[in-house]
């Protein structure tokens, strides 16, 4: 259904960075908590289901991901979100290819239907391998350093934030400073739901 | 009329943190420069009015602001934003009472219709004399450090965030890393303007 619903736009794949993240910036609390600024995902009271159906859109559209070390860690570790892979809203193990950023030699590692691929090459042969992968589906940017180095090579199409109301204090910040100058964006939609605001924006490349 | 309207709904005056503020969380540019996180606000094209409305509810709900010296300093610049005093959407003065929070001893300066007076005191004795100046009108702090140092004390009732469709990379950052633990917010609007997303929220207390 959603090959098709792509096929008819003739849409190709975008890369997208998409993170949940605190009013002051932050998409972990102190100490690495991802709880808070996920906690949208997970709670019951979302009667109109905007909710739902923004996860259940994230998980129709992706077809692969690029991460950083630091997330394949996350996902890897005991209480990580990953040990079976990605898991739809109904609950289906999805298919997804992920690439993992690092120096390190590694060989590939499924989990569930997705196979984590290491890589250590530039972000634009990493990059070029995720869209081969994800065909016409997005690919997903994970984890602050990742979706920096995309920015800054201007590779990425379009921000998707879950701005969540609370100031954290410390954490992993999104958008550290960088030298590359500014980037202009456009917003593309709004959505209002419980414990969050979801709020797309394309690159003005 | 704003004061009759404030009667009716018998509302105190709010201490609210009101800022114009980049994507990555910058409420000016590298080198202090305050024009594109400001840009919403001469922008011409604005067919529904939200931005003159959000623009024209600030002056009339707004009777005393606190401010840094470096916010003092911005508004005493020959460039400076205030040389005539607050001038309101449609180009009266207004008359403000702003509170200067300084080491230095000065003498009170008055433009326009506002007058700034230079006070060495704590956060609240400062916040008590700009709600006796307010009166039924909200006190706006002015300034990231001063916003922090009112946030960190609990003494904020509502943040106003103009968030601005641009990564700056680089400037003065609203949210700087603290050490007080996490401040839970509420949604209480958002408003889709040209240039701007105007975001309401309440401190939970």
């Amino acid at each position: 259904m959603v090959a098709k619903r792509k096929r008819k736009e003739r849409a190709m794949g975008k890369v997208v960075l998409d993170k949940s993240m605190s009013l002051d910036g932050f998409i972990t609390g102190p100490g690495g908590d991802l709880e808070r600024v996920h906690a949208w995902m997970f709670a019951e009271a979302d009667p109109e289901g905007i909710n739902r159906k923004v996860i259940e859109e994230f998980f129709e559209t992706t077809g692969a991901s690029v991460m950083g070390r630091g997330m394949w860690d996350a996902v890897d570790a005991p209480d990580g979100w990953g040990p079976n892979g990605w898991t739809g809203p109904d609950g289906t193990v999805l298919p997804f290819s992920a690439f993992v950023l690092t120096h390190e030699e590694l060989p590939p590692v499924t989990r569930g239907k997705t196979t984590f691929t290491f890589v250590d090459e530039g972000i634009e042969n990493v990059l070029a391998r995720a869209k081969a992968a994800a065909g016409e589906r997005d690919v997903v940017l994970q984890g602050a350093n990742i979706a920096r180095q995309y920015l800054e090579a201007r590779l990425v199409d379009e921000v998707h934030l879950h701005l969540v109301p609370v100031l954290l204090g410390d954490g992993i910040r999104l958008f550290e400073r960088n030298e590359t100058g500014h980037v202009e964006l456009e917003r593309i939609e709004v959505l209002e739901a419980p414990g969050v605001t979801h709020l797309r924006f394309r690159v003005v490349k």
